[in-house]
């Protein structure tokens, strides 16, 4: 994709989430891009991530689906104010609360495909809603409320 | 604990869950036990686990409330048929939802304290409600919609 992903935009001190940060190179390493207004993410699941054989494990889905969400908010933070991604002062946003449905069993054999969608911006907090297709198919849905890191958390030298 | 944990009774073929299976050796290996009505889970995160700097990834906050809920789950439904947990006709439950409220950061250097409590048995599906604490405060709350695994899931030869 002729795009850096989000998560590469991210400063160094925010980027060893064990979802997406390009620096824990034991983790995840999830990248997420705009297609026009939405979002998508492309994760290939190992062999090992598996729930019952042949099928992804729950907890894998639900972590694709919070990084995706969290990187979507920053890049439509940034959007709203009208700076490229990666631009002084940085928006990183934390997981409030996150909600996934799993409508069909998601096949361990081929890469999950998610879109993120905005459904609100109100604040310091943005609502994002993802679909996850497997093979066609819708497999899961979810709910990422996603808040600006607040201030305390805020890493020293930021 | 002087009991076996939930999950390593689950039969060999439902046991290479990345959350929670023990014959899984890439994944968590999250188990869960009784202690009176409520299930409980210690979990350690591991140095890499991380969001940001110090803090658990909310990911694998969600992973662990997952399988502790599927687990209490099918140790409940071994309960309300009055037999031992690994006793045929076998229970093995899937997630149909997850939901998970960030209240706090989990701090990455301490167990994870979980306790699950039944909220509702009907049919096939049961709900659990599960309250996760770190150095003795309420980091995050989640909901575990847990359903028995269909029929055509079921691995060859159970």
């Amino acid at each position: 994709m002729n795009q850096e992903a989000f998560q590469d935009l991210y400063k160094d001190e925010y980027s060893v989430c064990y979802g997406c940060g390009r620096l824990n190179s034991q983790g995840l390493q999830i990248k997420s891009y705009w297609d026009g207004d939405e979002s998508v993410c492309s994760f290939t699941p190992e062999p090992h991530h598996t729930a019952i054989e042949g099928y992804v494990y729950g907890g894998l889905i639900a972590s694709v689906i919070d990084c995706h969400g969290t990187g979507t908010a920053a890049a439509a933070a940034f959007h709203a104010a009208g700076r490229p991604m990666g631009t002084d002062p940085d928006f990183r946003f934390v997981t409030a609360s996150l909600q996934v449905d799993y409508l069909r069993p998601t096949p361990i054999d081929a890469p999950m495909e998610l879109r993120g969608k905005i459904e609100e911006i109100k604040g310091r907090k943005i609502a994002v809603s993802i679909t996850l297709r497997s093979k066609g198919e819708i497999c899961a849905r979810g709910k990422v409320i996603a808040v600006q890191l607040p201030d305390k958390l805020r890493q020293p030298g930021r």
